[in-house]
């Protein structure tokens, strides 16, 4: 195991913690160009694969036939924070494919939007699976069922058609086989995915650089990754990382966050795919992580770092709101000498 | 830097994660006896320190003056829940002393008891400095300002006398100069102390074994200790690591937690202290850690390993309730071979 150090956390002058990390920067054609710690890491995807999950909605036809925008296909793919925005376009959602709400299989959990969850308790209500993060992603997946007149109560089992036809198309678009595909369970009680991190890499560069999709592919991956960068809200919530980032990024980068330190990132520009995962698992250290590695290869600008300063070196504050410290990147990316295909 | 595993985080039979730390396993001789990772590593103690920071309230005769129980002593080591049980008793001992309330300057935060914080809200009232996990430490602070005829107001900038008779403390138990303790701003506003890692342990050995620090001290320590042992409830809460593990040792082990993944421990029937210090920062590796260090040094046995086995092997639950995985520790301490006193 290849231990890197990536991110500092800095209290005073010091340093009170620090974050080891594996980063893969890989083209469309499946050449590993920089790296740091072990690109070859098994890496759950968690939800940063959530726009390739996103495929089959399209693919299915089911989208086009209950009518979703891009919005809709946006939260889709999302990780939100459970704010009016995202849960009400879970319900329309629902309402035109005739799904109750109850149907949302994903569990619940404290939202990340603090005044949703004061609210609620202040009503007297009960946390929901409406207000799951990944509530977009499983209606995503209901409606695929519904569309295709396949069982709506274990949409989300791993042997259901839906889940079988989003491990296929994970396969097909990271170039890994699908039996080398390991599976766990997700925090929504759905598969969760793991891989070569520089496969990871490998499809979001594809996603990114669709020209080896083939046609119809092409086309509905065109309009996931437009919808994210159209409308960063839906994919995370006001002060997220995913959300300010793709609203900085003028619709070239697309960007999609994964729980246990995971952060995956297309490049329209470039055809680059960039797979982040942190080693502990902490979501802090991977935003300073995904930015500095987006500066060293010349992605993002100054301008676009300053705008973004506060998840670039995030400050510390105490129970006190006082400023206590900051994380701060500490890596240099490794140009890897012979690109290579990595299978 | 040494990066050392020694946390490994299970998502079905795949490591997701894992975590880098450190150990330090030093006797009242101040011998390095165990170690694992850097034992020398500059480590901010944070809240795991309070067992000593609660000496000059006995000290000065602040405690004495007001009337403080064991379970009120217990309280002002502890980093509490926000229960009941613990904001009575702030209040209390604030009542004694004729202190208001709102001297407390800790700040606030969503206390580790959820149901407390639902009440709060579903009462339509505010987080207050009280419910703040420090609301102890800062008490007795506080009445030793009182006591001591000191300004109430800034007890808790770092040249208050408060603050000074707490660094000087501080500096004597672990015997490390104190100019070489560097200081920083902790979560609840107060100073923090970085000391090496081994010196943390040595400073717990001492209050383990407390011989060498004078009959007064002695007398002292023992009195914060046996008072955390018999009333584990005030040190954290219910469910809480310290509490749970003070619990089950049978007034043989002080243990007390520190934010960014720090513990202290003390064994009275060895005198040996441990300090543990996970490199990135997340608690949740932190208390299996503590526990595996206990378990190879034959400290505690497979029956209380088997008490405390949800804190030993936690089981990772998604937001259906379902066990998708869990923490295992995965280090072997090293035996120093030649212990030295290491100052």
């Amino acid at each position: 195991m290849v231990l890197t150090k990536v991110v500092d956390v800095y209290r005073g002058g010091r340093v009170e913690s620090s974050h080891c990390g594996h980063v893969a920067v890989v083209n469309s054609k499946g050449e590993l160009l920089y790296s740091i710690g072990d690109p070859n890491r098994i890496t759950y995807a968690r939800s940063a694969i959530k726009p390739i999950q996103t495929i089959p909605v399209l693919e299915t036809g089911a989208a086009d036939s209950f009518g979703l925008t891009n919005p809709d296909i946006s939260l889709l793919c999302a990780s939100h924070s459970g704010e009016a925005q995202h849960t009400d376009r879970v319900l329309a959602i629902l309402k035109r494919a005739g799904i109750e709400e109850g149907a949302l299989q994903c569990g619940t959990h404290i939202p990340h939007a603090q005044d949703t969850y004061k609210a609620l308790l202040a009503a007297g209500k009960d946390l929901t699976p409406l207000y799951n993060n990944c509530s977009g992603k499983h209606t995503g997946m209901l409606i695929t069922a519904k569309y295709m007149n396949e069982k709506l109560e274990d949409y989300y089992k791993p042997l259901h058609p839906v889940q079988q036809r989003i491990l296929k198309t994970l396969s097909e678009v990271t170039d890994y086989p699908i039996e080398q595909i390991e599976i766990g369970t997700d925090g929504c009680g759905v598969p969760v995915h793991a891989l070569p991190l520089e496969r990871l890499a490998y499809g979001f560069a594809r996603m990114a650089d669709y020209s080896t999709l083939g046609e119809k592919r092409a086309k509905v991956v065109d309009r996931i990754t437009t919808a994210m960068m159209a409308h960063p809200e839906m994919v995370g919530g006001t002060g997220r990382f995913c959300t300010d980032f793709m609203g900085s990024c003028d619709g070239r980068l697309f960007g999609k966050a994964g729980a246990e330190g995971v952060y995956l990132i297309g490049d329209r520009q470039t055809g680059l795919g960039i797979a982040i995962k942190i080693e502990d698992g902490n979501g802090r250290a991977v935003y300073p992580a995904a930015l500095e590695t987006l500066k060293q290869l010349g992605i993002i600008d100054e301008q676009q770092i300053n705008r973004l300063m506060h998840h670039y070196r995030p400050v510390l504050k105490n129970a006190r709101q006082e400023n206590i410290g900051e994380l701060v990147p500490s890596f240099t990316l490794q140009k890897c000498e012979s690109a290579t295909v990595n299978k």
